[in-house]
């Protein structure tokens, strides 16, 4: 399926050929969009960038910004002539769009993602792309909770894990492209097959924001005013559910069965150290936090 | 109990009375012992400091780096003729701290703590005060992640939410000198009862600390090495994880009732959500995240 040396975490490519679209398309220039746009125009990847999104105004300060160079009304359109194509929109559309987009690919053109769920639909991607033209998934992990295209930067995805997910049908040379194009924005890029991204991505964010969210809620519950006295404890804790609620309740169900499976570990551990406070287990408690504790420093304090 | 304009939140105070200690004991010199040290030091609160602790090697460096004047070996001996004694270790030991300083306390002295825990410590700690000396409990809600002193900071409470927790037999001009070094120190003091007090502190901050540790075992339990993927999210959700084990054994434990009810209230909403994904109600779940979405976005993105 993939070299060898690409099955895994690599070091920055140091292949000196030039890359050069001539056209990408962004489809939903929302923050992830739009700092890929910057990326990609920072580096020098492209001559010309053509936006799509559901906003027109939107799209029209995203050109007035210098974010994208044009833009169209219809996907299709947006996405005739183009060498790259990228999905930026939520995850929930990524089948629809490319329905619809399908039969405008150029020959040649390679379909892409900024997706937080692949699994079952990278396989649909797959089916749905035209003889001819080409879908890789990628998943830049890369700051969620902000939102628009004013806060968008160049500099998003420097340093931060990007995970490519080509399957068994993937076409190598597309696949190496597609690489490439993660490290020269400076992203450190893993290959994984689509499920083994769900499950690392439920453990790392998927469930993550689904507490982060039902700990608001469950605060708000007990007493809303309580909100006052919140340090920066519960503010970083809970900085991930401030991310848009359509994005992530779309993220949730397609990734449901890892996140419900993983749910389920932690609501095991939750009573264990509910039982651990009843009866006063000092012991057992300590060694509990102890574990997370180590874990959570060797991870380290910054924000990448 | 408490005069109108103390009871709730307060503007940083006006007065400009000169605020004086010639000795200040600080028990426990470790991040926040040492950052009210300096903190006390830069606003010329008193004279010397004297501190107590575990560790003569740190107590040897604290004095070194001129965050204390001296040490003792003995606590008794530490808090003799302090005109403050400032208990900055955790809470489980607070009670055996004040058995044994109780008698060496001179007239008048002021007994105060920078404890998470109040409730039921409070009303023990006053009755273990002799005859003539004070205490008043205090919990200023600032940066509880780090640990030591060399990443103290005089600047560590200016901003921060001081939580002063007086009872019906508190002494109200102490009330008010304890209320005044606090906001002297830039704290943003706020008068409750100590059962409120503990309230408040298990919802924003003792089960989030429960919550972090065991999101971080759980995804241990999941697969050790997907925590490569960890990016700003999982960082930030996790971030107080690393915080001592010892002492947030302590306050649990210390706060358990109020700690348990919380989580009962947080298990029950992830069944609930739990069971939307189960049945792909993207309705309910939207309506969950949205709600979370905007009650978190009013708190601002900003650390304190």
């Amino acid at each position: 399926l993939v070299p060898a040396d690409l099955n895994g975490s690599r070091k920055r490519s140091d292949n000196h050929r030039p890359m050069h679209f001539n056209k990408i398309t962004i489809l939903g220039v929302g923050f992830m969009g739009a700092s890929f746009a910057l990326a990609v125009r920072q580096k020098r990847l492209c001559s010309r960038i053509t936006g799509w999104g559901r906003s027109q105004e939107n799209l029209r300060r995203a050109v007035r910004n210098g974010i994208i160079d044009d833009f169209e009304a219809d996907a299709a359109v947006a996405s005739k002539d183009s060498d790259l194509v990228i999905l930026a929109t939520p995850v929930g559309i990524f089948a629809d769009i490319m329905k619809y987009i399908g039969r405008s690919l150029k020959q040649g053109a390679v379909v892409t993602d900024m997706g937080s769920v692949k699994g079952r639909l990278v396989y649909e991607m797959e089916a749905l792309t035209p003889e001819g033209s080409f879908f890789i998934g990628s998943h830049p992990i890369a700051g969620s909770d902000r939102s628009g295209i004013d806060t968008a930067f160049p500099g998003l995805f420097e340093g931060a894990r990007c995970i490519v997910t080509p399957t068994n049908t993937s076409d190598s040379a597309i696949l190496a492209r597609v690489i490439d194009l993660w490290e020269r924005l400076g992203s450190r890029v893993a290959v994984r097959n689509p499920d083994e991204h769900d499950r690392i991505c439920a453990a790392v964010s998927h469930l993550p924001h689904l507490l982060a969210y039902e700990l608001v809620n469950t605060i708000a519950d007990i007493e809303l005013s309580y909100l006052d006295f919140a340090g920066n404890g519960f503010k970083d804790t809970t900085r991930i559910a401030s991310s848009r609620a359509e994005l992530w309740r779309d993220i949730c169900l397609l990734n449901k069965e890892n996140v419900v499976r993983y749910l389920d570990m932690l609501r095991k551990r939750l009573d264990q150290v509910r039982e651990y406070l009843i009866r006063d287990d000092a012991e057992m408690l300590m060694k509990e936090f102890e574990r997370a504790s180590g874990l959570r420093q060797e991870l380290g304090q910054d924000r990448d």
